[in-house]
């Protein structure tokens, strides 16, 4: 079985289990104190161009969302984001587990914008009984989205500006940042997040490292007294410079770059394969996940060798699914598939 | 600078950077469901001679106690635990975060009894307001514990029984549990825990793993569920694989208890020249933390070369501090500060 | 000014007040231990035609609501409700706050239905990723629900075989409960609820009491130590007895029904003036609440003799309002303010 | 039987009754805005001698408690409180459902000192792992405590310059203050507590008012958005109005203070009587309720007729007890008292 399912189907990049290997015997104080967490700390703000801010590492999404969330919001207030964003649909009530309402706005292809949180908080601030209600503080986005879709530059300006207009912290969700950064028709890059963000994160668990996340955080009220809460809520390693030690490896010679680039060219090929065989997106994606409708036959077939990702039924015979490539992802298995793919569809129309 | 401030200032035992570099390629599906934590659930059940529980592998130890202890509980329900618990003075107030109060008991050297546990729950039963206070339910207890003591069978038997008769749970945190099993003056084994706990867990962070602990649950209540609780809590890792792998690797052929031995070993060491040097301990701990007390003139000396942790002042010109050895400490580190202790002891007294 | 804005705009029925001085000086015990309170809850019993199920006596509706769902939910688990659900919309997060997800269906009359319930349960538990998505374990209605509208019996038979079937709690908040039960188009009684039911409140507050709402549990897990968490939420009052007082009051001789068929024979005439004036209503109601749609330019001049409640814009001139009737609500100031809507929709028109 | 067990066995004084029925027809907005929470805010604000506060009515001293602690803390922050603390023994664990642990301090007379909350501060800002630990950021004192004991103005401006200079807030839970604010040992006014604390209250329930508590915020950032937080946790009456009313009453012409001194009186008699008869005090308490050391051969005859409230045993055969004065307090009920005490004393005596 082939996996399209997921970008953490395998464990790293092999720079990564080397470094582990050379450093094992160094002896480093915990608790993210160590100098490999430091020197990877250095490494991001170098790349933010911005020294003013604090960078953590947790050990994955939703412990680094809940975090955030939780540190950011007195009881009654509420994070903003789309209906289908991670921390509403996928991360079991993390955020309402830490007491806090998930405030959503319609979003068909992933992305939010300015408008409908400025809209969102009006509506809230003219309610005559707006004490009854969750105060909108926190905007919660992932980039690249659910759906694979990125925000340009312009709309993260927009969504800062209102933010910051109206007192709500900003926080980008980059569980798949690189694919996003590196993505051609992308304009934002890692400074214009320092810039108009309070809080993001630099995904490595699904962007070529064992397990791990790079939080920046850039608010001072965000970043005040934060260790206490990845520690409360389980995220402080003991062994933290696990964490340091991947992503000084990552950021230290431009491996996070240029592994996205790779899983960006592996998506380029499937996608080509897909729009060939005639098949429509659910959803356009520019990044390194694919939301092909296919009808179900095709799916039974394309499930004897290749694992996909259900997503939801588009019709009585078509499904849509979700491929994923990634820094491990091998061309021979995408040639693999698109070659079978282009096989079956033959096979499948004759059937239709 | 030569660390004994902890069991975790090192990596991992090799082995299991070599298994991690031979299966990197391998293809599994996340969060838990791979072959390799599969693999390692069996052979913990096997070591544990029992089949009917479930093994869950989570990132580290507060983690672990706060999803243990959130899944067990009902509101308006408590977790009894020594003072001196991990849960109750180390974890930022994890357990009360998820709304449960730690209900403490006095426990000079780290331990709580059957009867402490019994009168608390006959206080709380017979209280003409019981509604107005918290519902004791959990029994936590550390072993070893936070001061490096043992349960024996009797007494972890007798804790169980009184749980067991008031209708608490026995949760058992085994951060160190490698260290409190192949201690010679212990007779509790893993298959013990698995008879009278409703939860315990292995520690893989403290003995030799990367990070990770198995966590053993026995009782129906507790297993229903219980990965909801794991991923809502952020404990459950994109690529469970890396602790199903380690801990395949630590209790494949038994490497879990020589590691411990030898840290055992090493501490035996250190407590003899401790005790040669006229130091007094202020707990007696048989297992791998040693907590002697020391003059401060003494600690200022041996901090020059050595890290160790502070534990709490003892009287205007002594202290307790605390030495860890583990997996990775080296003998001719032990003997340095065996012949630094002596040589400074000497200075000390001539001071004196 | 004259309010039409709620139903909760006066004291209380007069023979309450009356009791109150009656009993001022009984000497009691606490927190609902008191012989009002267990005489209220014989006569609650007795409407309910069961014996076997709780009367506890609360001080408020979103106390109630956050008590109930804190104490039938794990923390991975949530309550369904319509999108429009007062737990939802107008309790500031209150179930949030208890760390619970409300997971929303769409309703634009307030009501949901038994296929709704279950396509949702069915999608929950045919996903490959469940654990990574809430749980849903109760289902909340309001009856009648926030637009006035009511289950037949038939739809709640429905709803309840539904929830039965699939394990889910079903709980009816019932701050405005006389208004539905004693409606003519209704065929739902209290033994009904009772029957159907894991969880129901007889609601106080908007039906004559000073304050105060009777819930009535008659699941069995549900009462388990349900005190407890009244206690724990704040909902106990020392003074308990204060609340069964007043509904040994309402419920001794039927005053609870007499009052509701009053405010609901206000309504009817309300409902024809506007029906008479050529309004729509935006959700028809049969019970106390009405929902016009107006114009702004009749708003305008209702509003400088008449308080209402602003619901929502409708299009660029008009607005949804809603008016309520109570048992305090006078006749005279019913008739005054349909003459007025009938001299002021005349002058309106003219203006158009 | 005669009720000596709390505060809270009667009603309400007559003047509120009055005035209850006198307004029940007056129409009012909802939740707080209407014109005789105004009026009652108005009238507290003139007592404390300050403008610069705001003044919210909760229905009950736990959900008082709970709401502030809410208010003013941060996940990782935590409550300082005497062992005894209302909050730490007698609410079900409120403070620690809403996620914050309560940091206790022995205090066996109930009270804590300045140099006590300065010196946990300061062990907490010099510990090496401070974030592994909760931090302390409030400290809540009784004011009189749950034994009676009263805080000198002198206590009161030290816990409070502590408070300030290590960034605390101090918050006064004064359910009882009537009886603290006219005991004649006292020097501290309510002009002080506005001073020095950034929050208190004044109980309500337990001095006349059939049940409520008015609540004054000082501190800015206790201040902003504090209502939201009151709905939340459901301390927010629809008919809010009832709390203005009775605290109008209470406050207009010093009936508050007027009903504080008749149960301090009737405390005087009862006291003089139970040292009379040789009953030594488990803490000396100048206010209202007393906690005498009696054998249990007297408890028994004294629970023929009166009932009281058990505390603790203090040995093998005596037991210390609560009695509690208030202004509903029967000044015939006291002579009984102290006429049975007597004959049973002589009696008790006879038998040992």
């Amino acid at each position: 079985m082939i996996y399209f399912t997921s970008d953490y189907c395998e464990g790293c990049h092999e720079k990564i289990l080397e470094r582990l290997v050379q450093t094992n015997y160094e002896q480093t104080p915990g608790y993210g104190t160590d100098r490999h967490c430091q020197a990877a700390a250095a490494l991001i703000k170098a790349e933010c161009k911005r020294e003013d801010l604090d960078v953590h590492f947790l050990v994955g999404g939703t412990q680094t969302n809940l975090t955030v969330i939780d540190a950011a919001l007195r009881p009654h207030q509420g994070a903003v984001c789309a209906e289908s964003g991670h921390i509403n649909v996928h991360e079991t009530g993390a955020v309402e587990a830490t007491g806090h309402k998930c405030l959503t706005l319609p979003a068909p292809d992933g992305k939010i914008t300015a408008a409908q949180v400025a809209e969102l908080v009006r509506l809230h601030r003219t309610d005559e009984s707006m004490e009854h209600t969750i105060q909108p503080k926190l905007v919660y986005i992932s980039h690249p989205t659910e759906y694979g879709t990125l925000y340009s530059l312009k709309e993260l300006e927009a969504l800062s500006a209102v933010c910051r207009e109206l007192g709500l912290y900003l926080f980008v969700d980059g569980a798949r940042l690189g694919y996003g950064l590196r993505c051609p028709v992308s304009d934002v890059g890692l400074p214009d997040l320092a810039r108009l963000c309070d809080a993001f994160y630099i995904g490595g668990t699904k962007v070529g490292a064992l397990f791990g996340e790079a939080l920046v955080l850039t608010h001072p009220m965000l970043r005040e007294d934060f260790r206490y809460l990845i520690k409360q809520h389980g995220g402080m390693l003991a062994k933290d410079r696990l964490l340091g030690i991947q992503f000084e490896v990552l950021f230290e010679d431009g491996l996070y770059y240029r592994i996205s680039d790779y899983a960006l060219q592996m998506a380029r090929i499937l996608r080509s394969a897909l729009t060939d065989a005639g098949l429509a997106m659910q959803v356009e994606s520019p990044t390194n996940q694919l939301f092909p409708i296919v009808p179900d036959t095709l799916l039974e077939k394309l499930r004897e060798k290749y694992a996909v990702t259900y997503m939801n039924r588009v019709d009585g015979h078509s499904s849509c699914i979700r491929l994923c490539t990634s820094w491990a992802t091998r061309e021979e298995d995408v040639r693999a598939f698109c070659s079978d793919l282009h096989r079956y569809i033959g096979g499948t129309h004759g059937n239709g």
